[in-house]
């Protein structure tokens, strides 16, 4: 944690942005709701559905923040952000139609409810939408930064197929896979803003680097947190990647450890998907004797200070510190 | 069909279309297979395999011609033509895991093969590529025109779902949805010629309203000949919309005209999806009985003629007569 974070304890980052931007939050809804409107009901039912059900709205929160540094224009930052949640929510219903999810934040998910073909269509409908609203912006910049990270994303995912239940993903794979997955997105809505500014290319690079290891930071904690027993205790679910076999940070390292009684385990419960009641906790004491969730948390602390570097090129101010709390919060949550 | 169909009996006006921009097509061809690259290696296997698999090209040939018949710059015709194919492979893909169609165009559908999972993905990316060649052409009226075609063709899609076995369907519903399916991309894809060559409004409407008209009788045919024994005896398959329970335009009519028992019938095998071997044969001797095909055939001729009519502020010439001469190929197509 950096000093920063211990100064907000009581109060962190996220509630601090979110209150900051509540006035502006509630543009970016207005335009969230007036875009998933059709005369095809299913369409605002579905993404009504998603819509209501939460989530923290960081991707929009970061276009707020991002173009607030820069005093630019919030009212384009109000529809730019309006399109990072639709490419946002569109990968996400791809996302549990690919994973076969039935749960998503606790509930179930919109293709265990409304069919994956639902999802898939609805998805596709939401992902038009942010191209309009890009469309009726008018940057070819931003549209570029958009369009760019769409199709990262869409390879990280294709990628994260290609190397799930295989144990020869390497630390580089999986970088590539949660770049597409989590940090293309974050360093995308964090350029926006910048842009709006009209500031230089050094400023609109530090933005993009920041957003990009934030997402680090946000992807590759995510996967510590789903082998971290503390959360276990706390009632949450733990172990979901393990079933699936995903090849996340702290398998990878495990594997890089094993001897050849482990890698038999791993090459059983991984790569052939073959568990048994007992193995979630055998792969937890794997992960403890090599320190695996330690090694995971020094590529976080490298991505934690890279975010905070990049953005040492602006200047000082309130909205700043938050941002650079909010790479801590990134680390703390849920927990 | 039209006179000028039959002065084209012999070298119909698709092979006439497809020699005129040989060389053209070459270069449509190269972008395509340039921007479907990646190093995530599954994305070109997919995607070349749907690319080989060939397929009329329609739609970019449209795209030529449209840009050829006010001698609009070809290069940038050759990059949009690429995005508008990009486009129409994407909505494939996600249709093929929507139907959970085994086949398409007679081998293997992409989703059979790779499954759905990389269907999805693929689709993104490839959706993802069409947008960046858009950008990277940088007209923001080009981008409008095809991200609002994307929005009306997820739209048409998840109105055809909410319509499936459905025998409320009316004829409204069902043009909403071969819009959505199939005139929106044929629209996008001719307006974008006028405004490459910097056209004027009424020049950019004509073309727009050509692809729209030709877009609907090229999905109303397709839609008639499920229902054609004449392709049965070709031996193409026909009847797949009737087990799948589509409601197209022969259904609506025959529905219009259903006395007590055919609409028992129509509730059983289309409504509740419960079908028995003989049921598709009883289908076509209701569509017989009450002229079905007939029917819908006047609303490919209505469309026919709105397409012609369309060019009809546009100055005599070859490429004209071709165009004209296409809306009665697409009539004839696969008998």
């Amino acid at each position: 944690m950096t000093a920063y974070a211990q100064k907000t304890t009581e109060q962190n980052a996220l509630t601090v942005l979110q209150a900051q931007f509540d006035a502006d939050m509630k543009e970016v809804n207005a335009h969230i709701i007036a875009n998933m409107q059709s005369d095809v009901p299913l369409i605002p039912q579905l993404a009504n559905y998603l819509i209501a059900s939460g989530g923290k709205r960081v991707r929009p929160l970061l276009t707020l923040s991002a173009t607030a540094l820069f005093m630019g224009d919030m009212a384009r930052a109000h529809q730019l952000a309006a399109a990072v949640e639709f490419i946002h929510t569109a990968t996400l219903l791809h996302d549990d139609v690919v994973d076969d999810s039935d749960k998503r934040r606790g509930q179930e998910s919109a293709n265990a409810l409304f069919g994956n073909e639902a999802s898939v269509l609805v998805g596709d409908f939401l992902f038009s939408r942010a191209f309009q609203l890009m469309t009726a912006d008018g940057s070819l910049e931003i549209l570029k930064i958009l369009s760019d990270a769409s199709a990262i994303i869409a390879e990280g995912e294709v990628k994260q197929l290609s190397v799930q239940n295989n144990l020869e993903t390497t630390l580089e794979d999986y970088f590539k896979v949660i770049e597409g997955k989590t940090a293309a997105l974050f360093a995308a809505a964090c350029e926006v803003g910048p842009i709006i500014a009209g500031r230089n290319r050094d400023e609109v690079k530090a933005m993009r680097d920041y957003g990009h290891h934030l997402g680090m930071v946000f992807q590759i904690t995510d996967d510590v947190l789903d082998y971290d027993p503390e959360r276990s205790k706390l009632g949450k679910t733990i172990g979901d990647d393990f079933r699936e076999g995903k090849m996340t940070a702290p398998i990878i390292f495990a594997l890089q450890s094993a001897n050849e009684e482990e890698k038999t385990f791993w090459r059983r419960t991984i790569g052939d998907k073959e568990q048994n009641a007992n193995d979630f906790q055998i792969a937890l004491e794997y992960l403890q004797k090599h320190n695996c969730l330690e090694q995971s948390f020094g590529l976080i602390k490298h991505h934690e200070d890279a975010a905070t570097e990049a953005l040492s090129i602006i200047p000082k101010s309130n909205l700043k510190s938050t941002l650079i709390d909010f790479i801590a919060f990134i680390t703390s949550r849920n927990k």
